[in-house]
C-alpha cells in the first residue's frame, strides 16, 4: 500500500496538501493522522455520546478499540464497517485538500477552546481534525479572524452591509470566516475576496462538496484565495445537525462573531451562542425595526448583551485586547458658537439675521442689561460672528467660520 | 384693574383657562402667579445666573427685589422695564391658555426633578410656571407619559416608526410628549392623535406662537385634543438656547425618552441627556447603519447605555417599575423536531425526502448502529415524522406537524 496523498503538513508553515505529496511509511504521526481521519468519518461532529464514551482517550487508542470491536462501542459499528481513512485521505488529496490535526504546524490551537466550552443544542467537543482545501496556512489565517454570519434570505441592506464590513475588515488585515451559505455568508466571503483579503468557508459537509450548489463558483474562488474547511471527511453531505455542529467551529476559530441579519430562529444565533460558549465577543448589526431580518440582531443586543456594531472600527475594538483599538464615538466638531459663554450665545441669538437692530433692542431680546449686551456685541464682532452697520447690528452675510 | 383672564386653576382637576374666567382681587396665590408670570418673562429659561443669584428665594421675593431695583440685579433690568405680567396673562387667556404654577391642581410635580438634576449645556432649574393651552389636565396627562423625539429631517423609515410607536403607546394609555417640530416630532404627535390618544407639544416659544409655521394646523389640533405647553410667556420667539432649555422640560415631565432618528449632533441627543440628568430611562430605536439619521440612536446604545427599543412593549417595560410589564423576547415556537433526542434527530436527518431507504442504509448515514436506528425509526414513525414503504423509510409527503 503506497498512498500518494499527503499525510503530514508538519514542519512547514507553508505546507500544502497538493504541494508536498510524499509516501507514508506509517510513522507515529501518520498513524495518528489515520486514526483521526477514521474517527472523523465514524463519529458524528459534536456527538456527546462519543465525548462521554471516549472521555479524553488518545485518538489512536479510540481507533484501536473501535477496530477491535471493544464492547460498548456498538453505536459506531455501522460506519466503522465501511470506514477507510486511507481512501478518505486519497480523496481529499485528489480534491486538493489536506487533513490537519493537532501537532501540525497549521493546526489552529484556537479550536481547542471547545474542550472547555459547554455544550449547545446537545453538541460539543474539539474536532478530531480539520479537512482543509486552499493554499493559505490555516493557523496563520485565523490569527486575526472575525466570523460574519447571518440570514440566507437576507435583505439587500444586509447583503450590502455584509460585503462592506467584510471588505473593511479585510483592509485591516482580518480574515473573514463564514459558512459559505447564500445571503449574508456569501456577501461576507465576496467582500473579503473583493478586498483581496483572506476568507475561510467552514462547511457542514465535505470540503469537496459544493453546497449550496449555486455557490460552487464562490467556494472554488475561496479555495483558491482563502480556505475551505470542514470537520467532515470528503463526500459527506450536510444535515441539520451538522450545520449546528459546524457553527461551533466558526465561533471557535475566530476572535469574535458578527451577526448581520438573522431571524429570531436562525443558525446565526446558534453561532452567536457558540461564541458565547467560547468566551468570544458577539456583535450584532442593527437594522430597521420594521424588518424581521434584523429581529435576531436586536434580540442579541437586548437579551444577550451583544455589542451593537455599526462599523468596522466597532468590530475591531470588540475583538482587540481590552483598552486597545478604542473607537472614537462619532462626534461632530463643535462649532465656535458652542464654546461661547452663555451671555455671548444669548446676545448672538438676539442679533437679527438681516435687518440691523440697535444694542438696546438686542438687550431686550436677549434679556440682558445694556452694558453686558454692549460688551458681548463687541466680543462677537471681534470674532466676526456679527457685523456693525450704521443702524445697528446684524449677522454677517456669510455663515460664521467654524472652529478647527 | 379688573383683569378678565384666569389667574387660577386651583381646586379643580378640570380647571380650564378659558372656562373659569374670574376676576382677580390680588389674593396671595394670585400675587404669586403674577410674580411667577413676570419672572417667566424676565428670566431666560434655564438661566444659571438667575439660579445662582436668586438661590432658592421665593418667587414673590425675587419679583419684589427686581421691582425695587435691588443692587446686583441689573442683569434683568432691560426686560423688567417692559415686563407686564397682567398683560401676559390676558394675552394667554385670549389665546385660550393658562399659566400653571406650583400649588395648582394641574401642576406636574414631575418637573421638580429639575431641582435635583444637574445642568446640561449650561442650563438648569425648575421653570417658574408653565403656560398651557388645551383642554386636558396637565398633571393627569403626564401621569404616564413618554417623550418621543428625533430628527427634523428624518427618513420615511423614521417617520413611519415614530407614528407607529406613538399610536401603539397611545393605545396603551400613554401620553406622547414631543417638541412640535417637523419630522419625528410631528409624526409622534400625529400618531397619538390618530389613535385618539393624548399628546403634548412642549414649545421653545410662546404657546400662542405657531412655530414651525407649517405645523400650525397640527399645533391647533394638539391644543384641541391634547396640550401645548411652554415655559416662555405668550408671543416669545424660539431661539437656539430656548430649544435646549425646552428639552429639559420634555425629559422631566415624562417617564422615559425615546430617540427615534437623530444625527450625532442633535436636539434629540440633548433631550436624551436631560433624561439621564433626570434619572429617566433613555431608549433608542435602531435603524440601518448606512443611515446617518440613525447614528445618534446607535451612539446612545453604544456609548450611553440607552435601551434598544424595537417595539411598544420594549418601551413600556423600560418605563414601568422594575420587574413589571416585562417583555417576552421574540422567540419562535420550538418545532417538534427541536425537542427530539439527538439520536432521533440524527435518524430523522438521515431519512430520505423522496426515495425510501432501508434501515441499514439509514444507520450508515446517521452513524448509528442498526438496533438503535431501528428503534429510532419506529419512534419517528409513531410521531408521524416519517413513513414506511415496502422498500424502506422516507419523509411523509406533507411537512411534519409542529408542536403547539
Amino acid at each position: 500500500m503506497t498512498p500518494t496523498y499527503a499525510l503530514t503538513t508538519e514542519g512547514s508553515g507553508s505546507g500544502r496538501g497538493t504541494d508536498d505529496c510524499e509516501s507514508v511509511a506509517g510513522g507515529n504521526g501518520d498513524e495518528e493522522r489515520l486514526a483521526r481521519a477514521g474517527l472523523s468519518r465514524v463519529v458524528e461532529p459534536g456527538d456527546l455520546a462519543a465525548l462521554k464514551t471516549f472521555d479524553g482517550l488518545p485518538p489512536l487508542e479510540i481507533w484501536d478499540r473501535l477496530q477491535h470491536n471493544a464492547p460498548g462501542l456498538e453505536r459506531w459499528s455501522t460506519r466503522l464497517a465501511t470506514a477507510d481513512p486511507h481512501r478518505d485521505l486519497e480523496r481529499a488529496a485528489a480534491a486538493g485538500a489536506r487533513f490537519v490535526i493537532p501537532g501540525d504546524d497549521e493546526w489552529p490551537a484556537e479550536v481547542e477552546v471547545l474542550e472547555e466550552a459547554g455544550q449547545l443544542t446537545r453538541r460539543a467537543g474539539v474536532p478530531f481534525g480539520l479537512w482543509v482545501r486552499g493554499r493559505a496556512n490555516l493557523r496563520d489565517a485565523v490569527t486575526r479572524a472575525v466570523a460574519i454570519v447571518g440570514a440566507r434570505a437576507c435583505s439587500s441592506y444586509g447583503e450590502h452591509v455584509s460585503a462592506e464590513l467584510s471588505s473593511g475588515l479585510s483592509d485591516n488585515g482580518l480574515t473573514i470566516v463564514s459558512g459559505g451559505a447564500y445571503g449574508i455568508d456569501a456577501a461576507a466571503h465576496r467582500g473579503a475576496l473583493a478586498a483581496a483579503g483572506v476568507t475561510i468557508a467552514v462547511l457542514a459537509c465535505g470540503v469537496d462538496v459544493s453546497y449550496p450548489k449555486r455557490n460552487s463558483a464562490l467556494l472554488s474562488r475561496i479555495a483558491e484565495d482563502g480556505l475551505v474547511v470542514a470537520e467532515l471527511p470528503p463526500s459527506c453531505a450536510p444535515t441539520k445537525l451538522r450545520f449546528l455542529a459546524r457553527n461551533r467551529l466558526i465561533a471557535a476559530i475566530t476572535q469574535g462573531t458578527v451577526v448581520i441579519e438573522a431571524a429570531v430562529r436562525s443558525g446565526a444565533l446558534n453561532t452567536a451562542g457558540w461564541a458565547e460558549q467560547c468566551g468570544r465577543p458577539v456583535l450584532a448589526v442593527p437594522g430597521p425595526i420594521t424588518s424581521r431580518m434584523s429581529a435576531g440582531s436586536h434580540l442579541l443586543v437586548r437579551e444577550r448583551n451583544a455589542v451593537l456594531a455599526t462599523n468596522v472600527a466597532d468590530i475591531i475594538e470588540a475583538i482587540s485586547p481590552f483598552g486597545t483599538n478604542l473607537t472614537q464615538p462619532p462626534r461632530a466638531a463643535p462649532t465656535l458658537t458652542d464654546t461661547l459663554d452663555p451671555d455671548l450665545q444669548r446676545t448672538l441669538d438676539a442679533v437679527p439675521v438681516h435687518n440691523p437692530a440697535p444694542a438696546d433692542r438686542i438687550a431686550g431680546t436677549a434679556g440682558l442689561d445694556l452694558p453686558t449686551t454692549q460688551q458681548c456685541l463687541q466680543t462677537l464682532a471681534t470674532l466676526t460672528l456679527i457685523t456693525q452697520t450704521p443702524t445697528g447690528w446684524r449677522l454677517p452675510p456669510t455663515p460664521p467660520p467654524r472652529s478647527p
